[in-house]
């Protein structure tokens, strides 16, 4: 590896979960961002022995307090010089809050410099149409995501912050136009929508993922471009917590290779005449993708592979319940999905495959927004 | 960089300290082994802001029960198949007892498969002729050591579990000698000694650092070779850290590309017929070195660049007392010493400058150990 292949030198604090074994949350993020030259500094909200995807796990939670004493005690050593936040999991409304004035307090802290501080929320709340938070987290980010400079909410959770169901492409752009308008947020990207799902699109290729993103002009109306990516048949945990830290690095690595006076824009919006798929948004997110697919075409390989030569349950351990034999299978192939990052790092520094940014057409836009 | 450069997979269970900010314990030890390509669970002993060195930090203590809370998560779900475990900074006696426990367990489920678990144990206690833990960690220590298979004492450390003051090479040999013999502990490196301390060595380089090391002969006696290397002029907090990572990855690569009977065999000791320079030890140390050596100048230089163009105290906020101005920059200047690895992990792959391990001659070692 040269050290060409890392981007910019980025100081990143990264707020999410902690696992011992595996790779979500800040296990993924760090890893992820540190591969890509970040200066990563990690402040853990959880500390569990594994992802929840296990459906069993031991550890503790922080508490608000405990995030709030840890950033407490970066500040009194003059150990808050980010240029990127990276915001994740929070175990409680009370721990969003904790996070909210962390992300606002550095945010005062680089007023006089334009540009100088990025605040990328990825607000954890819930997938598939439910939540898996409480109840009061929901107005907990609702209340912090004014702040953020780019936020990455899946399907369910751009739904839950624009109060849109999304059915279809026109309610896909109204719930991104609603997430501008209602929070000011100058980015967003959400990250995974199965278009075939919308009974308007026939076409669509059922095996696609869409990933749209959008940077706002200045009149307040979304600048929206599309990434279709083949979908993999099996379900990762932490791929969130990957995109959003290839994001963090990409995205940076795109500013700096735009326009100068970008750098010291606030926010980073790019001009109006700027069109979609030339937005750094755009051109960092095709990196990003590029880079998940191949990590995850390796992982899917790795995962088979372990669950042909791997024992069964049963032959390890003859005389097992059948209920107990099933917890097994089930605990075995969820560690065999384990993200296979560290061996593969090189497709974070340097993606091989190539997808397009695309604007929307007319044809997908609601009234108004062409 | 092509994954030839990585060490072969090895999946470590690390236990050590985390830090939000900086690169010590577990932060910089994780970063190490997953940069040279090894699959890391990381339990961490505390949850700090910063390291200790900056004389102020925040956060808090992982309990012994807690330690052990997450090793159960680990094993419910059968996560703990673990080629390595590499153990270091623990903050308590009983947290000592309780990574002793885990190490045993591990040990355990092994037995049937000589060779196919290797604990590493970093008996961090102190530095400098003063213990930086409670008494009763040193018993807690001394109990749990005979199960490791290669601990790291630093020169200090080596004295404590010994007994023997370490004045000259004799008494250094012997100290290692008692260590093999007390703890029936078959690999020892001691980590830094500066030889020209020692008043028969009128001719050593005072600018050296030696690391010493022995890998246990059948008939309990050492085999002891020296790697000699020019010490840098400043101080960095986490080189242990970064020395046990290194020596992780180094030695399961150089044991892989000893005869294939070494891999089976329980703890990796080589037939009695392999000379010092040639222990799969001594050939680790020498690549261990030479990454250290160029990432901690690469250190040194970028820290002298950060000192010469960070604005002082006075500069940034006039009318400090002068006891605020001296704290602020001694602040600074630990900030800017922290270990520069996200950007020179290429160092850590592909170590470019060469040291050479020697045996020690007949005059440096006390009688009866030729």
């Amino acid at each position: 590896m040269s050290s060409d292949s890392l981007v910019p030198e980025t100081r990143v604090l990264a707020i999410a979960s902690h696992v011992v074994y595996g790779y979500v949350g800040n296990k993924m993020a760090t890893l992820v961002m540190q591969s890509m030259g970040c200066d990563v500094a990690a402040l853990n909200t959880v500390h569990f022995s594994n992802h929840t995807g296990y459906r069993q796990f031991k550890g503790t939670r922080s508490t608000a307090q405990e995030i709030s004493d840890l950033y407490q005690g970066l500040c009194q050593s003059h150990l808050t010089d980010f240029d990127v936040m990276l915001s994740g999991y929070a175990p409680s409304a009370a721990a969003v809050e904790a996070v909210g004035a962390i992300g606002l307090d550095l945010q005062r802290k680089a007023e006089s410099k334009p540009g100088s501080f990025f605040w990328v929320l990825d607000p954890v709340m819930g997938d598939q149409g439910r939540l898996y938070v409480n109840d009061d987290v929901v107005p907990a980010y609702k209340k912090i995501i004014h702040h953020a400079d780019l936020i990455l909410p899946n399907q369910f959770e751009a739904e839950v912050l624009s109060g849109i169901k999304i059915t279809s492409l026109s309610t896909l752009a109204e719930a991104i136009t609603a997430i501008h308008a209602t929070y000011s947020v100058p980015h967003v990207i959400i990250t995974s929508v199965r278009i075939s799902q919308f009974s308007e699109s026939p076409a669509a290729t059922p095996d696609n993922l869409t990933v749209i993103g959008s940077t706002i002009k200045s009149d307040g109306s979304p600048r929206l471009f599309r990434v279709d990516v083949p979908a993999l048949d099996c379900f990762f945990s932490g791929t969130g917590d990957m995109f959003a830290a290839l994001t963090v690095a990409r995205l940076r690595e795109a500013v700096f290779a735009a326009d100068p006076a970008l750098r010291t824009t606030r926010s980073w919006v790019s001009p109006d005449d700027v069109r979609p798929t030339d937005l750094p948004l755009a051109r960092a997110t095709v990196k990003v993708l590029a880079s998940m697919h191949s990590i995850l075409e390796k992982t899917l390989e790795a995962r088979d592979a372990e669950l042909r030569t791997a024992v069964s349950a049963e032959e390890a351990e003859p005389g097992l319940s059948e209920e107990e034999k099933q917890k097994r299978e089930y605990l075995r192939r969820t560690k065999a999905a384990e993200v296979r990052v560290v061996r593969n790092a090189r497709f974070l520094r340097e993606p091989e495959v190539e997808f397009q940014a695309r604007e929307w057409t007319k044809e997908e836009l609601p009234v108004g927004l062409w």
